[in-house]
C-alpha cells in the first residue's frame, strides 16, 4: 500500500483525522498544550514558519537570532519556553517564526509533528512553511557545507518511509517541495562563505551501525565494507546523513505542509566516523543552516538582507 | 541472519567492536565525554547500577531521590548534569547509581546506549545492572500500574530487535534478565500501594498510528480495527506499550549487561488514547518505578528497607 502525499488549496493544514472532530478536547500532551487550556488561534494563529531541530539549545539560540534579525521589540534573551511544562520538546517564538526541539531520530519527531500539525490545524494557520535545520554527517563534501535535500531516502537509498499501522507497513512517499529548495538555494548564494548544495539525504534508525561507524559498542563489519556501504550511498546521489528526514517529509507532505530539509554537515564520512572538532567550529557549523534560513525568511517578509549582521551569536 | 545475547563471566561489559581498541582517543559525543578528556574510570568505575528513562527532569528527580535514599553526604539537590556540555542527553550520579535521559524512541536511546556501553567498558566497570524505568501505556491493566517486562515484543508481538547494518537487517533477541525481573517482582510486595506486574511490552516506531491512537495528525483505521488490534496484542500477553524496549533489550543482551525495564502505565489504553490525568497524578505515577528501583537496589546494597521515607519528592 503506498500513501501519496496532497497538498491544500486553503493554506489550512490538512489533518486527515475524522476522529479529531470527535473529541471534545485535544490534549497535545508532549508539548503540553490542549484545545482547553490554552487559545491556540491567539496564540499561534499567525505563525507563517515553522523550523525544528534536535537540540533544544540550538533552537532557542536560533528564536534567539530570528528575534534579532526581524527586529522584534524587547531582548532576545528573553524568549520563553512554550513547552516548559514538559521537557519533552522546547518551543520557541520570535515575530511569525516558530522554533521547536524534536530530539532525536524518527520516532522523537514523529510524536511532535503529529502534535505540532494539530496545533496549526487547531490554531486555523494558513501558508506555514515549515523547514528542518540539522546536523548530519556529510558524503564526500567538505566538512562545514550545508545540503538542502531534495530527496529523503531510506538505508537502501529509496525514496520512501515505511510507516506501521496496526501492525501492517504502509509506504509513504518522503518528496519534499522542489520550489522551496530551489528558494533556498537562490538564498545561499548571498552567504559566501561558506558551500551550500542540493543533495539526497538518507535517513537512518540509528547513528552507530545503521551509518556504518565503525566506533559504536557494537561493530560486525570491515572498514573496506563500510566505505564500499558509503560509496554506494554517494553514487546513488547521497551527500548527507540524517535521522529524521523521512518521517518529516512524509508527514509533513500528506498534511500539505511545503517542507525542506537544510542540514550542516559535521564532519565527511568518507573521511573518518568521530566528531572531533572543537566546539566553537561545531557550533559555528550549526549555525549555517540558521543564517540560511534567517536570510530565507527576511527575503519572504520583504526586508533588505541583514549583510553583517548575518551571523546569530550564543 | 539472527544474533544471540552473550553474556561475560568477567562481570565486565562486552564491547563487541575490534576496532575499538585502534581509536587513539574515543569521544562519546552525544554524552561530551571522552576517554582524552575525562578519566573514565575515575570517574565511573565503582558504577554498579545504571537506571534509564526518556525524560531529563525525571532522571534527575531520580537521582535526587537515590541521593536521600542512600543517605549520601551533602545536599541532593545539587547533583550536577556530567554531560551538561551537551543537550542531547542528561547525566547524574548518586553513590553507585546513574541516571541518564535517553529522549524517545529507539534510534534515540540506541545513540545513548552505544555511548553509555563504551563509557562503562572504557571505565572498566563490573557487575553492572541497568534498568529502564519509564512511563507506558497499558493494556487490560489500571492506569498507575507498574509493569516489569518479562520478554520486549514488536508490533507484530515477536520478541525480536530488527537492526539494519550497511543496508541489510540483522534480527537480535530481545531477551531481558528473568531472575531480575523475578527480583524486582519481589521487591514489588514491599510497596503495597500500587499494583506491579510481570507482562510483556510491546515496543513500536511511533506513538500516534503504531500504537492504534485515534487522536494523531493522521489516522486511517477505525475505533473497532484499533481495539481488535490492541485485544490481538493483549491475547499474546502484552501489557503495556512503550518506545524503546526492543532495542534496549536487544543492545544490553549483546554487551553482557543484565537488563530490566519496569515502566508505569499512564492510561489503560483499552478506555481511551489521550493522556489527561492531571500534573500531579501522573507525577506520582511516574514515580512509582523510581520507588521500586530504589527498594531493589537498597535491598542489593544490603540496606534496610526505607519505609515511610520511600517517595521521593520534586
Amino acid at each position: 500500500m503506498t500513501e501519496t502525499t496532497g497538498y491544500s488549496g486553503s493554506g489550512l493544514v490538512l489533518v486527515k483525522n475524522p476522529h479529531l472532530d470527535l473529541l471534545e478536547e485535544d490534549v497535545l500532551y508532549h508539548l503540553d498544550l490542549g484545545t482547553k487550556t490554552h487559545n491556540l488561534p491567539a496564540m499561534f494563529g499567525d505563525i507563517k514558519f515553522v523550523c525544528v531541530g534536535g537540540s533544544p539549545n540550538r533552537m532557542r539560540a536560533f528564536a534567539q537570532f530570528m528575534h534579532r534579525e526581524l527586529g522584534l521589540a524587547g531582548d532576545a534573551e528573553d524568549v520563553a519556553d512554550i513547552c516548559a511544562g514538559s521537557d519533552r520538546y522546547a518551543m520557541y517564538r520570535a515575530g511569525p517564526v516558530l522554533s521547536i526541539s524534536h530530539g532525536m531520530g524518527i520516532p522523537s519527531i514523529s510524536i511532535m509533528l503529529h502534535e505540532l500539525i494539530k496545533l496549526l490545524h487547531h490554531a486555523k494557520c494558513r501558508d506555514v512553511t515549515i523547514i528542518r535545520i540539522g546536523t548530519s554527517g556529510g558524503l564526500g563534501i567538505e566538512a562545514g557545507s550545508v545540503v538542502i535535500t531534495d530527496t529523503a531516502v531510506d538505508s537502501s537509498f529509496q525514496p520512501r518511509f515505511e510507516q506501521v499501522v496496526l501492525g501492517d507497513v504502509v509506504v509513504r512517499s518522503t518528496e519534499l517541495d522542489k520550489e522551496l529548495a530551489e528558494e533556498l538555494l537562490a538564498c545561499s548564494r548571498e552567504i559566501p562563505d561558506f558551500p551550500t548544495l542540493i543533495g539526497h539525504t538518507m535517513c537512518t534508525y540509528d547513528f552507530y551501525e545503521g551509518q556504518g561507524r565503525l566506533d559504536g559498542a557494537l561493530c560486525s563489519f570491515s572498514s573496506e565494507k563500510k566505505l564500499a556501504y558509503l560509496r554506494r550511498a554517494y553514487d546513488a546521489g547521497v551527500r548527507n546523513i540524517e535521522m529524521e528526514s523521512t518521517a518529516f517529509a512524509a508527514l509533513c507532505g500528506m498534511c500539505g505542509l511545503k517542507a525542506a530539509v537544510v542540514c550542516v554537515a559535521l564532519l565527511d564520512r568518507l573521511q573518518g566516523d568521530q566528531i572531533r572538532a572543537p566546539h566553537e567550529v561545531l557550533w559555528e557549523f550549526q549555525r549555517r543552516p540558521q543564517r540560511l534560513i534567517a536570510a530565507f525568511i527576511r527575503k519572504r517578509l520583504g526586508l533588505r538582507p541583514a549583510g553583517r549582521a548575518l551571523c546569530p551569536t550564543d
